[in-house]
């Protein structure tokens, strides 16, 4: 006699049989601005009742697939190393079950922990990385270990020319100047992800969704929001230009219920998640 | 018949003189997700002083027609099916006084009681309708009567080939597939408003508005926010192509001002009224 | 490999194994001012992490009981009467088991349902009730089921002298002249809630607790908040007058998160909750 | 004389036989701090549904007085002097018809309006005062027109020992050094209304209620909050003590919707200003 | 050891070293339907630090100029008069020291103050006027100066031919008419703005933004948010387009926090001014 | 030419002519619950002009003393260690110039920077610390540094008896148990502090007062709201029975905007400070 089950909508299969693992990394420790990421999981688990399954879009259905959603992690506010480390551990079981992780952020960071994991199983990873940042410093307030920073550590492991940004629309001057030697960034819109699959061929694929890609109009509720942003439109196009990669795990981050005051973005939210979980499920 | 005179801007002529007769119907009750829609009436009046009587894109004034604002009807939050026989009530009424009822909701399924009245009085009537969902369910958890039943409640009424849908985004596979032998379903996007006419013709015409068709950047306030729908311009595009329609009633709903904190979803019920209102008395 | 449970905090025994039996009725259909004590149960849970298992007032703590939260039941909003049987359903079976049902609401006619299946099984049955409204209408706008009639369909089942009030302060003036005839009725405070066990003694008790019986300025968060309630603290002081009674069933209803801007309410109504639960089970 | 008829609940009799008269005066131009007094009055008729026309504490109904609502007067928010004159002629009117005016603010000023026009037909005219700011500055912001000088002002027409004021816990040094040579003043309570009866005797008494006398827990939603204030029942106390003066008129002001994001600030206005119109209309 | 500097984000060069001269005017003393934009200088200046002093759009940065922040006016809130000559001294002595003063406001009134200051200095003078609402009115609520009249006011001084005006969809029909044999008006968006090197030439130009001018989706934190504005990106366009012209005077106003609950208007506004920055100090 | 300063009201003097120093301590990095203490000083400076520097119940002025306001600290978000030796060092060289300092956090951690200061100046330090949690655990999430272990660490330094707290109402069983044979604890109310004077005598004392000590009524704008607080009433009266003590060092934390809609909070806690520096000044 057990009235319920909270996971994310569609979501409710056992970890065996699931081909996708959704999990929550509510941390928001390093935020400059506006913290309250760490509320997104759960904030995206109770309203997801508000959508469908089914994806009009693509016409398909989270109920054909096998995904189970194992709840969020148990993380310390305090450390952004300890942090790191619990996440690299549940992204690494699940990728060693030959499954695909999707992470529900928190704060950019979050992004780190499962890349070391995959970066470890994945020499040849690459990252897919759609942002309003560029989050390319070597240091911010003095920690090397920051939401600004997360994609210069990713590319402490990874190198040159393994990094593809879009939608980038704000950094320091001398962020877009590293960017032009050492990454491949589009500043603005998405434009350019139709030739991903072009450029990056079979090799192993991360992909990592900073929601503040997206106009602050359409989604409010994020720790730094930045105008000129992409449209909801244009994300699900970019999608399409993705499901022929060979993404082996994601993450949708930096969503912040606290300040989404009517909602919306966190409406939002679900909705992309659900279609981020049909386009990789369909990838190769 | 004259409930109180508090009445939408620029719409306080006499019942007998006026062409255009508005009344709100304050009910919620069977929203699921987020109640609220209640309020809209009010909340709009109480705002309308925040726009002007003339549109500059009709160049025409609120002020050039005879519309009476009859206020809200007083309607028990428990019971649908009362609720809907007292708007079938008022809009008979209206009709038979030979004038054009518009409706402010409440939830969607308000809608069903307007349409009764129509549809006893025109059995010839057609139903346009925008909406981020399909609204075509059997039943919902359970209940024939529910916003997310109104439409396949009509088409009991109607029969096939009678309702023609736009904006549609959200709704579950099996109605999809239900829509495409019964009723004319566009997705995503007004397209397809420029053939009404001709597909129409002279008809009859009850058109409702869902206000969630639009996107929720513009229009947080509703009840089922649904990312990806099309904007004011879009919309007030849409409208020229009906004004050449026969249109006998109209509503306008599920703006929950509960939900719109920064009032502009509010603000722009109170202008798409406005246009709404030139609109149709527009009409042949 | 299962990170999370998503029980009240403290409350994740088995059901068999457990004294008190946990359940949410997310039903607030019949709200005629706020509607949003639907969300009560699950924002409840979402927040107990902040608060502690241990009460100082108590010397007891949470993790000394077996207590098992089933969820929420799924309810149709639209139907007063389907929900009713829905929610006398569950506690019934609670009942059979000899345990005792804490139900948290939603609106206060959902108690209807659960004093229904208590006084089936106990014909003895006292309710002690907690609350700034009467609730005593013969009917309200037209519905004999409502939260504003819901003690007087509880009086229909009982009669006479069963019912006894504490907290009263708002009413028409004919519920206050018909209480003076039928039920207990005292006003603005919980005084007199010491002579109950005198009044009472061992004949079976239903715990009614309206949350707006305490001041909005500790709870805003409520359908209908009514200036001049009683404290927090008074309200502790209360459950000890209580703890000496049979009760056999208990709920905490009409908290209402939409309206709960600063998250204080929700915060208060776990900690209530907390203590009503070591005060229940400390029953004889 | 008539502006429109939403009225305030229970207040819908005509102007003639009426013995209350109740109007808006809907001006915030001089707040310094957070303005929104302006949507006071309508805020509370909107939301006066939810409290009853019964009150327990007086057992009283406002259904059975006559009282009249004009709605709210419409004033140039950039003149203060404009406004003041409006107020006046309005105030003046219902006092030449052997009415008793009682107004809903808007800011504090619009006391000066009602005060100049009652001083003109009762030279002996007291002011009881509650507040918890001694708004005595002889400027603000380098204007003598404001809310923070508004009782200097009446000082200005009524003279040494004619202003009582209690609850007062702001100010600036020299105000409360003004204060002790020209107005009876109270800190902190409202100890001392018991007392009125005797200092006043049989004189003409205008009554003024900035609602910031309460703490801010019960009402948030003003101008300028001020910690430390009374309770919603200490002020229904007060009240007690004053239904003995000869009141000719009355405000209540300050209250500030934008303010008060529960709801909780406007629903107590509506009851505070239920048991005001019970109280005066109760004096000899 | 002073730890902090209060200026807007790279604004911190003294007086005399800079070339602009940035200044708060906090006044919105006539605003008719939702005052709060004086607190918009402030509000910027705090959440400045969300956003970089680089524009990836132009790639220069803040720092690479000289601009000084003086802080905020101390303004009476119930004297328009006053405001405006406040403001006039300020721009005046920025002027006369052969600077460019840039002002936030402050509903758009304080407009008039800066023009005044302006015109004296250049006989010359144009306005080009990014605005949602026409502000033509002869006099609005009885009043001659008001944030509805602002621009009326400017042509007092102007005359024929020197204002011109973009992005308008409000007004009456009467201002609408005016304007066509007074001022250059251009509807709903910003085409035009290409054609004003052409028209102005080299003569100086006072640039006022209404920061409505901007869908209330974008930005809805302001005074009166009007459906159907133009996006942040054809803003940016347009600032291309007068960045040719002779600009010594700019201001942006009518952002408006109370009304901006999720703070994307704030944060959009500091972008807003960091390019407005950047464009002004580029012209020639 | 420069218009303001930004320093908390009445606090603008050099440092070396102050007795008082203020600092802000802006970190909220192992907030575990609700995040933005972070924000409370600047909110605190920005709201402050909304109070009076003259206190009626102390009959003394802010302008009569000599205060320095410092500003904020520069804090790294994702570093406990580093923030406490930022805020030690600031505390320390306030303490090396013989002036008092006075700290607005931040999350409570923040107070073990000041109280280490405090310590190596001061052996014979004790703390007075009023507050609604123990903040006694050993560790919390696997932390020895966070806001729920931060009195733990002080015990680490200062060691049995000279801790002091009031007014606890939550902590985890085992907390209550240490604190019997380690601190003072007194429960609830702050009861007791009139023996501070007798107990404590000359001994240099540290005063940290966390916010939510208060009742979440008057102060729902803080990260872990607790009801059952006392009253701003009774605060104000303890701190009459401190101001006999040598206090050497103080704090007011845990004030947290973003969960404070209505600004109550951050009104309230502008008056809390000016009572605090005050009543500390008065010291012996």
């Amino acid at each position: 006699m057990n009235l319920y089950d909270k996971t994310f909508i569609g979501c409710d299969s056992g970890f065996d049989e699931s081909g996708l693992v959704l999990f929550g990394a509510p941390f928001d420790g390093t935020s400059s601005y506006r913290p309250g990421s760490r509320f997104a999981a759960s904030a995206m688990r109770a309203a997801a009742y508000s959508i469908e399954t089914y994806s009009p879009y693509l016409d398909r259905d989270l109920t054909e697939l096998k995904i189970c959603d194992l709840g969020d992690l148990e993380l310390p506010f305090g450390s952004a190393e300890k942090t790191l480390a619990a996440i690299e551990d549940c992204a690494g079981r699940i990728l060693d079950a030959y499954k695909l992780p999707v992470m529900i952020g928190g704060e950019h960071l979050v992004t780190l922990g499962a890349v070391r994991a995959a970066a470890k199983r994945f020499p040849e990873l690459r990252i897919v990385h759609f942002d309003a940042h560029t989050d390319l410093r070597q240091e911010y307030l003095g920690e090397a270990l920051s939401h600004a920073t997360v994609m210069r550590r990713c590319w402490d492991i990874l190198g040159d020319g393994r990094i593809f940004q879009f939608g980038i629309r704000s950094g320091d001057k001398a962020e877009f100047e590293w960017a032009r030697e050492h990454v491949y960034l589009r500043k603005y819109h998405l434009f350019g992800t139709e030739e991903l699959e072009r450029d990056i061929g079979n090799a192993p694929v991360y992909f990592s969704l900073d929601i503040d890609v997206l106009d602050p109009s359409e989604c409010p509720g994020t720790g730094t929001p930045e105008a000129g942003g992409v449209s909801f439109a244009e994300l699900l196009n970019a999608f399409e230009n993705i499901s022929g990669l060979n993404i082996i795990g994601a993450d949708l981050n930096e969503l912040s219920p606290p300040y989404d005051p009517s909602g919306i973005s966190v409406s939002l939210g679900c909705k992309l998640l659900r279609e981020m979980l049909l386009t990789i499920s369909d990838a190769p």
